[in-house]
């Protein structure tokens, strides 16, 4: 096992799954059909040891949360996962390692329904850089830059989650109350089968990987438009309310869940008519969904507490340098 | 200059310049709209400091073989190039890096009518995965396993020029005479417009990036079939001449130009019936293109020297890990 034509053909080929897939690896290029009715979306992340994940994460872990960063790019548009390419770099050639790393992509791949059709394996840092792409309709998709005034905002899930389990790792808080969090942390889940049908009822949407505050910021910028957002309607995790109860004197600190990224939820924007659509929706996938404000004419962000006062955030959102 | 994004808008925005491209950079994934009569040709590649590159190697240089590396595959099957995302890890903002690095990117994406059309900017050791994604009629493409029994095998170029390139530099021989081959191991040329044509007169190609014996074998043992090459037929270039003459006692080294890799120019076959309109091709695009032997039943890769004994390589490509 010293060959990357070894490795590749050992822990990267997977059973066809997809007869859109012309030529998988194998070749110099893959090659896939692209229905005459729909449109390409294409997503790249890379996933770093010791920045994106911690240098001694699982295989396992690493494998979900890099599919999923992606895969939420993803639903972010409405897309349906297709096809995925993978270029990985390892220090070394640790096959067990690998092993736990291809199972749980493999079982990904399962589940979505995606083919892995190329990558490249080369010696280095360990880093994963991972392609997503996915099928739209061509009328149907988010992006965005379609929020209009009047729009309401929700958002999937219970920001800041991860946060809290990144918190409780560099600071060795062993409390299996937050393990909900860690999990939130490692093993993301991309909204990909809700989104999905959400097109049907948003525009726009994005995932709110870098944090609320800035990819709300990154919405109102791209539509031209201001938001307003109630902090009493964001709703929190019951790990996350342990945490703030237990280590943070019972204050609730927005800024480390609203801005430090690591969700892999959507953020999007519902016309006041579709609301009754988007909610029956949530009940069908089973998925805490809530409106936490709304589209306004302008150009400002607005964060506003209990006694309806501005919150301004000084960081506002990952940091990628 | 601290941000992602404000790196991503200086450097890494260029102008749109095909219509085919929905959304560019700036949604949570690109858009694009594939033809209905075209199949999509994807393919990926990584270049690690210290690996694929020097450590102190020019960006103008790294941007250029990125491209080129990722080019090649897509030319190997006959693709006309359309659009390529970038990850690109970064161990520090250097501005004028940065600048340099654009620059040439700008002027290949411009070169090749490509749209950069996403990707992802992080902290970490100097890396970058490029995926690049072009086009095909749907009947025409060219694959590794359509060799067949009778076909003449053909390169264009002369192999292992990019070897020596990394030789002179590895041994520090500062020999004025020696820059063309390193010249072809900084700034290689993807063959992308003459194997557009190419897939009329061939069924079956390959990039030699790993070394033509190793990327020849891979032909042979995909199509099922044996290949009988004569060393004497194979081009050497003058300044590869030159190196043997000077610093080899004029004894050719065969394995370091066969097996070294690094060089990006293809191997193909075509059947004798179309062996002319090959050649006439190659003096349409002024690229030296040769025949160096021939596909025959079996499943050996034969290497014939002038007395026509058998050569054997122990190395047989470049080794990933």
């Amino acid at each position: 096992m010293n060959s990357e034509f070894d490795i590749i053909k050992k822990y990267f080929t997977f059973a066809a799954a997809r007869d859109d897939v012309l030529i998988a690896a194998g070749d110099d290029c893959a090659s896939v059909s692209v229905p005459a009715d729909k449109q390409l979306l294409i997503t790249t992340d890379t996933l770093i040891a010791g920045v994106h994940f911690p240098e001694k994460a699982s295989p396992e872990d690493i494998a979900y949360k890099a599919v999923m960063v992606n895969l939420s790019d993803l639903a972010a548009m409405g897309a349906t996962p297709a096809w995925l390419t993978l270029a990985i770099s390892l220090p070394q050639v640790d096959e067990t390692w690998l092993q736990n790393f291809s199972a749980t992509l493999g079982e990904l791949l399962k589940r979505f329904n995606v083919s892995l059709i190329g990558g490249d394996t080369t010696k280095g840092t360990l880093s994963i850089t991972m392609q997503a792409m996915g099928l739209c309709d061509k009328d149907k998709i988010m992006r965005r830059d379609q929020a209009k005034a009047g729009d309401q905002i929700y958002i999937t899930g219970t920001p800041g989650d991860a946060a809290i389990g990144l918190h409780a790792l560099l600071n060795n808080i062993d409390d299996p109350a937050l393990q909900p969090c860690i999990t939130k942390l490692n093993r993301p889940e991309a909204r990909v089968a809700f989104a999905q049908q959400l097109v049907s009822f948003s525009d726009c949407a994005i995932d709110i990987s870098d944090g609320l505050v800035a990819d709300l910021g990154h919405i109102i910028n791209a539509s031209g438009c201001a938001a307003q957002v109630h902090l009493s309607a964001i709703p929190l995790s019951s790990a996350s309310r342990y945490f703030f109860d237990k280590y943070n004197k019972a204050v609730i600190d927005w800024s480390m869940l609203l801005t430090r990224g690591d969700d892999y939820e959507l953020c999007f924007t519902v016309n006041k008519d579709k609301t009754s659509g988007v909610n029956e929706l949530a009940c069908q996938y089973d998925l805490k969904v809530t409106c936490i404000g709304e589209i306004t004419e302008g150009h400002e962000l607005n964060f506003l507490n209990d006694d309806g006062e501005l919150v301004s955030f000084t960081d506002t959102g990952f940091k990628h340098f």
